[in-house]
């Protein structure tokens, strides 16, 4: 099983720290991904962390994990709620994923209550704010080793 | 803040491992215990581990754990879905609230689909077997840390 | 007809005037059954005081009350929009039934808007406080009166 | 805190007794008036009391309460299911109001259940017969009271 | 295949007879009892006949029942339509269910028309009067006939 | 009370036993009206055993069984979901009626949740194969003898 | 059983024949009464032909009619669809009411599908014009003829 | 334009009368035919008057109806919830059509509420009892004769 | 094109600036109107501007307006939920309508989300506080240029 | 694999070039069948070609089908939104089935927008005229060619 | 009218033939235009085969075929679901447009049986493997050909 | 506060003028801008004007605008009812927004009744044509007159 593992965002992550913080706290994405690094390093993991607001993008990325990655996490934002060629494309993938959402998207408007991926993800982390990628990150790192 | 964290099981959790393993694996609620103590001595946490088929040993429990504890692991399991007693309960709970799902609910039928305790849970970890536990214990351990 | 009222509470009750204050104020359970047992007095009914965390409690008790009681002053809190077991314990119970919640249901979330009991009470008061008991007690005093 | 009180009675009120009496009993509203002069009296309140079929005109008459008066008991009667006019004169009313039906309204047909003014009232009293218009000025001879 | 069978009811069955006789008819549950007693003779079968008004004790039982019985009666009552804790607890039994229901719950209040046990049982029998307890046990016996 | 029992059978039972024996089973048509006659002789009951795949047959036979019959019993397969005709009928007839479905009918598509039927049948009797057709006539055996 | 029946028509009939001649057509309400009128002497009625844009008006007129007139003909127009008061002031009215629409309301927007009245009329009458009118009080001849 | 009147009827009509007088009145189909043949004569309508329980039949005397007919009434009891193959054949007539329900189908169960053909007919008149037929033929000869 | 522009405002708007400012702002009624004759005066229109808490006189002042104005701006304000009087009377208007709305009704009750007016309607302004009259004003110039 | 292709089609079809040509077309049901015997021959297969308004008929006509055709087209027509008679019998076919429809029914009535043969067919082509028989055999020749 | 015909496809297609072989088959998106290329020669059509996973590009080419080409089909996989920018540039495109799925997405999930395309689509072709796309160019040229 | 005004259009007004002009009328987009920059000239605003088919370009632009301009006037065409990726960019943004629709999206289809824009949105005009575009920046100007 690799030890790769895609750690792919959607939309506006790229302004996150500055995007609302009383909802999604003051950490920025590159420390989101510093902390992925040294968590990784930790599970001997190796990380592609990329983001982009394009869905073509992250549809391209999750069809490039396929036959190379052993797990995908998944922060898909607002594309969590209307982007089912990200579902299909997931649905291809065949190693374990898990979705993240930093804030409790169980306690805000009604139609972030459904996410596409969650019928494909294996696990789901909601409300766990930016440590969420890191607890993914663990449950993935079981998972790959379980499969080896 | 203390460093206590209530683990809470609901109904037929006692009967873990041997119920339908394919949806919510081998490992028995001693394992998960045993883990989750293990977890929680690296974290400096103090465990109080518990089942109960009984609602209302849940509500009292919560009740107790007020002013006690702070923070709580809670996996409702079949009261998830029914329960508004146990959501009052944690309403007037003042510290963290950890959702745990040993199962993915969200890709199971469709009654499961949505929590009562998901509006008051900080955070909800679902579909990572029973290393949701531990996942779960290390959330509260940064929250409690916060807090101090 | 019998001059003996029950008065029955649901689960969490037994934390009032603690618990979420904003909500319910800060009366506790003592005082309300202290208030019940003044005006009781004023109208000269007896009362039967008791709160329960227990579905089965109240429906023992509301199976106790047949055939005893003239009347049964009823606040289900979290039981209210859950429990068919309590309806069916009241459908048996041939006196008059008020249902009481201190605090305005139609105001909070959608499943507080409906509950079971009022199908079955020929009266319900909601967000009139813990005054709602008392208001409760004048209104089976006229009933039972009646009935005589 | 102003002693008056208005008590505003909705469409066909005016036939109260005559009007299925199963269901509203035979007190007439002027039966109903003398029952809240005389408990008024007993509570130290004023009282406005009137009736009308004309929406426009119990909005008037919830306008001029404005400032003047201490409280509000309204029957809306059939308007409590179709007028947002009342809803939004209430809502411009800074004392408190309660709302009250004779019947219980939830045992009633579907259109019944839900009423606009239930999420701007702050009690509400349904099935306690015409005794419910003494028990709504109990309880807002208590919050004028608190309020001085 | 056990011979033995679980006749399990639930919340307010120990008033059955006096509850209702409308919908319920007048015998008795040890009526009843008595009755499944004679046919379960004929049919070779050992009966464990038990009723609660608590949820926590018919899931205890159906517990206790795997691995020792051949098959579950259940008349759930008011839990039917409210409690995924039975349900599950029958989810991990792994022998025939017949679920019964004394009126016939399909003429009866819209809440009354589903329940969740009848995605677990292999059969449901409704609206044949307490005479649909010896009829299950007829069919229990042809499926423990069937599975020797 | 007449001791003629119809049985009727709806659309596409004349293949039963080679229709998805997953669902149905293998016992033919023929087969159950051996079991029923078997039955009906230990009953005393007289039996019309009939199968039509024409909606107006059914309707028919129900206005043909007017006066007639002392009970009927009904599999109306897929008209159950479809025919207020048969409904219709069923209204007009004046004695019992045991509705049967062979397979567990709540566990399958959402549109057999529901059958018209089941709003004028006295019992039903679904998921106990082709059982459930002596199990519906020991039930109208039972309801015969007790209105003659 | 009084002869006296009362035409009532609701809102924006006074403009009738001018208003969107291609729902209503181009007769105007002044033809519509002399229609009713030539029918009406043929069938021995008397009639009370009136309109108004204004609800309270026709719920005044409902309440004179009670124990004065022996039917009632209404075309509530836009009030078919938002009038509760009219609907209550119906239900107080002990003789027979048709409900007529010119224009088949079955075929126009969503909203005009259901009237309140519709439940307390004997018959409605919806989509044959103008002419309804007098069919309408065809109906009600025969209607007051069975009950003297 | 053809002085023809299809009068057709559907299911279970051939039982008027002797089905559910409280809901259908007393007279039976022949008496129908009979009051439609007088009123018929007095218009200078030529009438077909039939009955089916057969939806094909009714299909092919649409069909047949078609530039035979100048008119239709229909009644299709039970087929009005069910039958899109007798809406199909009547959007092929090109001539008026009016829909007559003898009961006030807008009081009885929900699924009474809505009807198929509603949506093409002209007019539509229910719970004018069986007067109902002659009243559609008023219609009718008012429409043929305008036509010509 | 008549010049002539209507403004037409629904119940408790008498009341603005006095009612909910962090709704509604603080401009009076009578500052709206003095803001639309000044932009009005700019465009060459003439006003005609009122103001009621009665429906009927909203619908009288539109069948006015009919063949006298060249365009109406309405703000319904309650009644733009509930009236289909108005709807209907505007159905009948043949030149523009434009709806005003001071607040951004999307952001509020879900009642709030829909309008009758907004199906007839050509344009629709919410949320512009009271400027949304003079933007409606210079929409109502342009149609009316170009009609001419 | 037999060559035998059952080509089914549904009420008032044999009026079809007649019915609703903007909608339907002018090709008659002979033009069709003649299109689908040319193509049939192109294609080696052998058709019955078969029309009725009769629900029993098709029904027939399908078990009839079973074990001698290779392969069904049919057109359910009406049938296609009511009837569960024909899907259970297509249910026990085991040879492939194609859906037609002459127009597009995803443009027309909401009840048109869901078929009960749609769960079972392998492919539905529609909208795409009379042409669409043809499609479908070539598809079905496909799909018997891979079988062989 | 132009012979050339756009073939566009939507996301995760460029993967046909490894993605979910039990679902969408073997064949790759190269073999799918080789067959278009073969059938459009003997069609005498030109095809633009195209696919992209960026819901732009294929609005893109949507306007770029207006007014030069004859006809598109377009399977836009998951942009079926979600793309209202695709089902607007279609709007504006004036020839016809057949929608193919490969799938049948009626036996799928409930968010696959609404495409917003089939209301702008002529014709819709599911299930047909990657044969629809053959069928639909058949169509194509029909439909071009009956347009010249 | 910026005087600079982001207006930003999304997929397919590219073609505006050229598309369905009987919904969005004859002027194009380089008008609008024309228009647009006429009116902002005279309002003292700077503009920046855009169109694109992308929906990541729109999200770019947004994010670009945070703490460079003053306002957004938007009109996401189709991404209004799809895009919560623009809704998220947008609440980042700190200045007021007002959405623009050409059409009266409330006469629509009935996805087009919501936009996910609105509910972030100080104001919201539809239905006023292209001038919608300028009515917006006369809207801005003030709001950004009131912030100095």
């Amino acid at each position: 099983m690799s030890h790769i593992v895609y750690v792919l965002n959607g939309p506006n992550l790229n302004l996150l720290g500055k995007r609302e913080p009383h909802i999604y706290g003051h950490a920025t994405l590159a420390d989101v991904e510093a902390d992925c690094r040294k968590v990784a390093q930790e599970l001997a993991l190796d990380i592609e962390f990329r983001q982009s607001n394009r869905e073509y993008e992250l549809i391209d990325w999750i069809q490039e994990a396929r036959g190379r990655a052993g797990g995908i996490v998944i922060n898909p934002a607002a594309f969590s709620y209307t982007s089912v060629g990200i579902l299909d494309a997931l649905l291809m993938f065949d190693a374990p994923i898990i979705e993240v959402h930093i804030s409790n998207i169980h306690k805000r408007e009604a139609f972030r209550q459904h996410t596409y991926m969650s019928s494909v993800a294996s696990g789901v982390i909601a409300g766990c704010g930016t440590q969420g990628y890191t607890l993914a990150l663990r449950r993935l790192a079981l998972l790959i080793g379980e499969r080896k």
